[in-house]
């Protein structure tokens, strides 16, 4: 997963996307990287680590100009290094484009098969060059056209942003897989306009949200002119539902809904649909925390604070020696003991993945005191992999996929377990229910992905992984 | 304000103290180092910057041995350097020792001017270091005896770790101003002693709260061998009733209270004295959480998550150039503007000390829509500086110190403004009303300082500020 | 200028690689690289910095296998970013291709333009990838051959080598500009092949020298297999004679002849066509050592070492404020005083660019109390700028191209001045006079170069500074 | 050994001290350290590394004022650590002090022992904090007169720079071990005064050395008034003739002979004393280049470059795997095999301390083809460890110590070996013979030390290494 932002028409245009970066880095944060138009040259700067750790103020400075654009990243492989960072920039016959991505192409492979018996080479891992390429192979007097020929041949999840000397360009794909939206700033020389994966980046800079673009709409931005486009391909809407349960920031608006209320909404249908024979209800923090309450107030159990998280813990904690083992979770999470002493507890997530993080959460209430764990997911069972832009497990390693609800609820060791129904879900949602993708929980790809049990980051594998 | 944490009796005690000031980085987090002691000589560890920055694996493998402690601190000061990070090694007649320290000695420079005038000479600019200076001008057969006869000497508050060839000592101040506490660690080779600033950090370890120290205890551990000490001085327990209302983790027990549970009352109190006609209570994030879940169960109000805050702001944010301003409090936390829109809004949060972050937070919800503002503070107005431990600024800096309530509610900007009485406050804890230090609210001090309005930093100056 | 070093067949090819790069770092160190082929994928590393600091153990282990290839890198212009770095590796429907080049492509940027209105992208600003785009668009059931293709169309200087799943290649231009020889490191498992651009990187390694390969040669080697091609292109030899005055290490043997050797015959003939009536013959050293022993052997003047350099001069000397200035020369070399003072002075360098470090150099020398200063140059007057590989200035910066004998003389305030003859060089090497390139002293180029001021890093612009 | 720099009287103190240190990194370069008096403090930066490292522009800009010293450290035990680089600095009641020390006192041990027993603590592991107890414990009105009281009570070797807020004060041991400098450099508010250990820093700034302090002189600069003190003790010169040898630079004078100078008649003493019939005289470089020129010149044999020296081997050269040994050497040097082959040479190199690299260096040039190997050094056999500042190893690792002249030519595998004479030695240096000491090849060390197998670093260890 990654969050992109981008804006053009604002004098120290890359310190406002250090800015916009910053409030997206809750979806990626091992590297980021950001690019400005000069007017002559496109300038880069990226590395591995925090906006904060990789944007020194003198490397900010470098990067001079009134359009920019940047990138903050979630690796999911192995290939974490500087190399596969976004945006990636290069010259083509219609001169330099950067470009950063979120979402995943699925038929990146086929096609980066075909350009390669056409010519082409191939520098990063990322199926983000195949558009490049496509791009490069399809020149247009007007750069914009050329990239909708080339979008046209992709399949799968991709909100873009492109700069180039034209101007500023952000795509969204026609299925609407990732969120994206337009904000106004205005400042002493006029409108600005921000690009970004969602609105809680326009709050930090003081811009006005817009709107988001539609499916399949291009918009182009030269200074303050605004040009929009259709990608010329069907596809009905298929927003991604998880976004609201578990990626987007609570205090972010993604697709017409605010978040947080969505969040809170899922809890009281979870609490209408699984209620529970209980004392209290506990959030695991802090992806539980709106669904808790929401939970709390439909079935009138009190809410309590009864876990605390360690916000110190970093990408560098290191695992202590065998002596001292399963430090994962209890570094990040404590029990406020006092709270769960005795009390029956529904404890409230947003999802489960293997079950190996729910069942030591369970184990951590047990050992703090509780009187009976019953676990409320906030979504349903998790039983296919996403391969529209968030790297979860193969489908032989999603516990949902692989067990019942019965054997899942003696694997993490809970008193009793309940998910929410997808009508349950859906039913939240402002939407339309068709608008939106629920594949990871009922296999209803948009697309045929051919192969049984891959993940994402297997349908574009690094070079030598190739058959 | 600091974190200390130490162990005697376990293999790898560099890698057990190292997840102890994991759990303790919410007192301090600019520097932090261990030392251990291997049987021959005493190891240190130190640098700049977070625990895990400092302590890669391979710097913690060089720390061998059984008894082990660490620091964790937090610079109030421009003399953020490594060279005053903390532990401190010296080698005196009686071998070498290490400390550390969490509090301040109010008589710290009368003793360095006494001690320079004898011929010693100071490295550090750490007020610590007189201790140290004190023991080697007082060698005892026993070392215990020597800390004994200069811990006689000094004033102020003090929860010391002491790590010698003898032994792992550990010391509350008469006062018992800052909380100490002792743990038992069951291991294969028998069972450990554990000593800590707060009990989350014997929960991370899965070791189990046995006690405080008392006030003027002394504890000498060498093996599984303990010996008890007092400190020869009278002193009436003055714990710090801050820790309470701010400073410990909500989920440590600190002075027979659950932290957690006693800011619920805090917040449940504050709603009986200072009730508010609206319609949700929010708390800023993260300090004011439990207080406003104890106003709102008492108002009535529905709590609301109505603030977000962002946990990737770190050390290194870089404050944009001039045309972005004021960005200090948005990167930190941003309005749930679906939840704040057209609502009347109780605002918790712990305490006011300067004023400028809670006008700006007020701004941000009336940005957001809210309809009206009702600031409420779950504690008394800070009015005088702490000299025991935590840098508040001087007294003309402190707003409470400089206007009235009305005063202070117009430069907020709220609709309404209240604290908590220290009545209240003190009924809210479970020890004897007059056990606790209250003086940064009622400037009640243990011991007079002299000079009007200094600052805590002030007492024990940098050589050169000297006069 | 750049060292390049390869070698197949032996465990730990990367560590050869590495030690190989280590012996030719005076021919780059600004930044390095290292690929090796594990039998799977080709394994990737590169730096800024120097060998030593870009490799240590740690990342070296990451590069397992028996084919590695390397770089070592002085940048010339302002794109000194690890972007640019060497090796580049790419993947192609012959699939992945890693490269590293010695020397400079004429007719790259000719060859860009057409590659990118054919729908090829440029990710870096080297002329190298240039000739993987020629390579990918013309594809062979044998990558060797896929390659001499491309290099039939690529013009000016290069040896290569490259790594593939086939093998290691090995290139050298029909020019022969740059060295690159072949030597046999006998091992456990038999021997292995290395590449190196001078003979003192197989003495490091105890391989032995067996042959330079001949201009236009390619060799193919897999395992101990060993096939020889030639690039299909007519080419008259031109091996660059500067290698021998100042680029190639003393102890290395290039074109045939040993370096050190070279210089002395150099200096001895510069003393039969400029004596001096002086009293000794000082070296600016490192580069004038031999040429100022051949001087002085030649002349019967006692040879002194006049002048002593500071090797610690690294890369990051910072240069002092307004109030000290002057120190690039200073801080590098310092006259011995004692050998200096009252002394008539033949000081001998290998050069003249701009004129005015030997100003400085010959400034010095007056300073330290040097009655008269004859300034001698092992080699003709640098008036033309190379394309080939050394990236000497624009023809308007070479003071030989802009002022006469008397002039240059004038300007560096020495009493004398002369340069070696052209002739006079060519009598010194052991190869045909046709077969060495002279084009800096004579503007003989083997291609003529379109323009008239341009210096080499002009010939292949990054893409924002393209027309 | 070590380099120490200072100045008195010059705006940017520190950034004159960054240049004097440049210049002295022959004497040390694993740590560094400046402290600069702005009126006000004594400001302190230091760290591990060479100069240009630990002191980027931006640090250096810390370090305002007009007084400043620094020192450039060799570490020569394990205990390379920044808690030891120097400068040291302290408080005392007579204020603020910084300190820096070329050299070793012999009973620094007592005297911390006797300082505990009074009750002072010691933070670092160098022996130079004694004087600062020693200085604080007697303590004068005029701080000046406190050091010469410590300074009677310390005996061995030093040279030293202190800053105070009285001035710079700078001191030579009575017996003159190690070389101290002064120099005045003339600026555009008068006159400044600089110390440094060698007068190569001088020549870097500009300034003009006026002489050396005498063995027993203490001057005390404030401005640019000079007073001039002795240390009452008495002490007849014992200058380190190993500085001629080895540790000082060629371009320096030293004891008031210049380096390069003595070791070109060192050399030719030892031509004279031990003649070779051989074809050529190579010097081990750089150290071995002077000697060789005199020995080529007084033998008539001709002198040759016939080893080369890789100048990029740096701190962190990695040994490879042990399928490549003993790179230790031949990663450094390497024979130019053109002129070895077939002759019969002369080696000329400073000293033979264990004798292992000798002989890597006897079979190099046997391996290039060397005919005979005739092995001279321009110093007598090192049989005796020096405590007075230069760590070598204990008497029972010395070659010479253990060994014949015999044996030690067959161990290092030549074809005869020859030392120069303690005679021939006095006689080529200007002082009385008396004047220098010669311990480390007679053991007539000015004060017995105790002990029969140690080596410096032997006489202070660190707090737990203590008996």
């Amino acid at each position: 997963m990654c969050g992109i932002f981008g804006i053009e028409g604002r004098e120290d245009a890359a310190n406002h996307v250090y800015l916009g970066l910053y409030a997206l880095q809750h979806r990626g944060q091992e590297s980021t990287g950001i690019v400005a138009w000069d007017g002559a040259r496109i300038g880069l700067e990226r590395g591995m680590g925090h906006v904060a750790e990789v944007f020194p103020a003198e490397v900010i400075a470098r990067l001079a100009g009134r359009r920019a654009l940047g990138h903050t990243r979630y690796s999911t492989s192995g290939s974490s290094v500087v190399e596969n960072a976004q945006p990636i920039v290069v010259t083509t016959s219609m001169g330099p484009i950067g470009i950063v991505h979120n979402g995943n192409l699925t038929n990146a492979l086929t096609l980066r098969k075909r350009l390669e018996a056409e010519g082409s080479i191939f520098q990063t891992t990322s199926d983000t060059e195949v558009i490049l390429h496509l791009m490069a192979r399809n020149p247009r007097a007007e750069l914009v056209d050329s990239l909708i020929v080339a979008l046209t041949e992709v399949e799968g999840a991709y909100s873009l942003l492109v700069i180039t000397a034209q101007g500023l360009i952000a795509v969204r794909d026609p299925h609407g897989f990732r969120p994206l939206a337009m904000a106004r700033l205005a400042g002493p020389n006029g409108i600005a306009t921000c690009f970004g994966s969602e609105s809680c980046a326009f709050d930090l800079l003081g811009a006005e949200l817009e709107r988001e673009l539609e499916p399949g709409e291009v918009v182009l931005v030269d200074g303050t002119e605004r040009r929009s486009y259709r990608i010329p391909v069907a596809g009905t809407p298929r927003r991604c539902a998880f976004e609201h349960v578990y990626f987007a920031r609570p205090d972010s608006v993604v697709f017409g809904d605010p978040v947080g209320e969505v969040r809170r909404r899922l809890g009281a249908q979870l609490a209408r649909e699984a209620p529970a024979a209980a004392d209290i209800v506990v959030p695991v923090p802090d992806s539980g925390l709106f669904a808790a309450l929401g939970y709390s107030r439909e079935s009138g159990l009190p809410f309590e604070f009864g876990m605390t998280r360690n916000h110190y813990v970093g990408r560098t904690f290191i695992e202590p020696r065998q002596s001292i083992r399963n430090f994962g979770v209890k570094v990040k999470l404590n029990p406020v003991r006092a709270l769960i002493r005795g009390k029956r507890v529904v404890l409230i997530d947003d999802s489960i993945v293997r079950g190996t993080t729910s069942r030591k959460i369970v184990g951590m209430m047990r050992e703090a005191g509780a009187a009976e764990v019953h676990l409320r997911i906030s979504s349903p069972p998790t039983a296919w992999p996403c391969y529209y832009g968030i790297d979860t497990p193969r489908r032989s390693e999603l516990i949902a996929a692989q067990k019942s609800l019965e054997e899942i609820r003696a694997f993490v060791e809970a008193d009793s377990l309940a998910y929410l129904s997808v009508d349950g879900l859906l039913a939240s949602l402002s939407g339309p229910r068709a608008s939106y993708c629920t594949a990871c929980w009922t296999g209803d790809y948009a697309v045929p992905i051919a192969g049984e049990d891959r993940r994402q980051a297997e349908l574009f594998p690094a070079e030598s992984d190739l058959p």
